[in-house]
């Protein structure tokens, strides 16, 4: 399936804002339109996009879970693809506000599927959905595939479930283009300062603890921005409607092992010993709704869309620290 | 565990409002407040409950949606339990509004579970949320169990099976004490007259086309309104929170068998032939998104509640046709 017009909501936003980098550079014939609410300072994502790719990307400045805005969007369109990375995610020791998970992520989304069904012509022929494989909460068995029970362990988590659900209702009820992609952990460049890897990397240049939920046991799965996003594109093209496809890289860390990569490609980065920074580990009690484990299988995508990371984990990671570090 | 003061959302409605009428004959020691928008004429399924049980019903006019609606009446409480009914289904061949179905079903929920949490006192102990078995969808093989797979084929089923997330995961987050009831299709007294049971009674005795859609293969699940909402109440007092828990009579019924009971029941209170109103009976083209076949298990419910139905099917289907006939 082939597209011109694509609609990026939440493309103000770290994976969003990767996934318009490389749309614009890996698929020439797009036009973006990125919807985001662009608060706050200017999305360095962003910077300087408009005039290197003139005429492709076009900013327009709303929120998902204004109907209005949201309606005028999709209706004037018109638009071939959406792909819906917008939603308000965790931040923070106390997991955020359940409140804004259930308006922004799936009430958010409900608009957007609603307004996407009305608009003219029929609508986009495809509307894909970013979710998270936290939909399937904690296993101590094994890896999670997309037909999995879903067993959300937090609000966020269950916000996304619920999207996913509505997401794939459309399909079912009114036959639309949906469909769905959950992925494990993100890392790479952009990624705002509160999340993991960026946490511990200045905490590490500053001196800091660097802390570690429980023992670090407790593994996650990561996947480069940019290998994430090249299966977006894919499932994008050749995803099936009402599909859930898991973009994963099987590369499952504990989380300390995690901490303490980044603790070295730090010290490489600043040019200090390592045994300095790893010596800034410490280990602080668990969070409400922490899943053991979590990690996913990517078969499906594999076979069906030919999805097939390239970044070697200790190369994004390094490169990722490296990045963080000296302010590029 | 033993409640006094409980909250009942949506007891205006036709489930709510028999839990209502129940409770206060069966649970001689529970005060309950209704919260429910109440619009439209006065609730016959209410008329006369305040003057027949004195000091025991308080009815709150209010919305789950409302925000500050909603933290008032949970902020002033303190409630025991909240039992919320509260939800917007859908009604017609179109299935009904999806954004509705998003807004009060799931951001309604959302707001109650967070305004309960943040209660004086730590909270209701118990916070019950009704959900349906067409979180499911459909199955050819066989009946659901509560571990079965979530498959919402429209966007109301994918609300409720939202809603359901969000509350179990405030369980496994917060360690709160909620728990979710799923149940089939209901019938009895004070159903609106939308539903299929009072649909095609008044439709009978109008002398109207019985419509059936598709060839009436259809299967669903029955059970009487009384029955449901006895394991309701055992669902408050004896489930386990984080649980979810089915209530059904194991009386599966083709649409096709349920329509011609009806038909039959109809004939019986009007005092005309049978073949008369049987032959009223039409077929017409299948709706979007309606699932072949639901049925559920309720073993768990009968073991770890006791839970077990009372009504026979054909008597209480019976009862239900005369009293919508004679406007009882």
């Amino acid at each position: 399936m082939e597209f011109r017009s694509v609609l990026v909501t939440g493309g103000g936003g770290f994976v969003g804002g990767n996934f318009v980098r490389l749309a614009l550079r890996e698929r020439p014939s797009w036009a973006l339109t990125v919807f985001d609410s662009l608060g706050g300072p200017p999305r360095p994502v962003l910077l300087g996009l408009e005039e290197t790719y003139p005429g492709r990307l076009r900013l327009v400045r709303g929120r998902v879970t204004d109907e209005g805005e949201v309606k005028a969007l999709l209706g004037a369109g018109p638009f071939d693809a959406v792909v819906h990375f917008a939603a308000r995610n965790p931040s923070g020791q106390d997991g955020g506000d359940p409140l804004a998970f259930a308006e922004v992520n799936v009430l958010g989304t409900a608009m957007l599927l609603e307004a996407a069904r009305r608009a003219p012509g029929g609508g986009p022929s495809r509307f894909l959905h970013l979710s998270s494989y936290e939909v399937y909460g904690s296993s101590r068995e094994g890896i999670f595939a997309e037909d999995s029970p879903l067993n959300p362990s937090t609000p966020y988590a269950a916000s996304k479930a619920a999207a996913d659900q509505l997401t794939l209702a459309y399909h079912r009820t009114f036959g639309a283009g949906t469909l769905v992609t959950r992925t494990t952990n993100i890392y790479g460049p952009f990624q705002s300062e509160d999340k993991l890897v960026p946490a511990m990397a200045r905490a590490a240049a500053a001196g800091k603890p660097l802390l570690v939920f429980g023992d670090g046991s407790n593994t996650r799965d990561w996947i480069h921005v940019d290998d994430h996003n090249r299966g977006v594109i894919l499932a994008l093209e050749k995803g099936r409607p009402g599909q859930i496809y898991h973009l994963g890289a099987r590369c499952e860390q504990s989380n300390l092992t995690l901490v303490r990569s980044v603790a070295r490609f730090a010290a490489q980065a600043l040019g200090r010993p390592e045994e300095d920074v790893l010596a800034l580990i410490r280990f602080v009690e668990d969070r409400a709704g922490h899943d053991a484990r979590r990690a996913l299988d990517p078969t499906k995508a594999e076979e069906e869309l030919g999805f097939a990371p390239r970044v070697r984990f200790e190369e994004g990671l390094r490169d990722t620290v490296r990045g963080i570090l000296t302010d590029r």
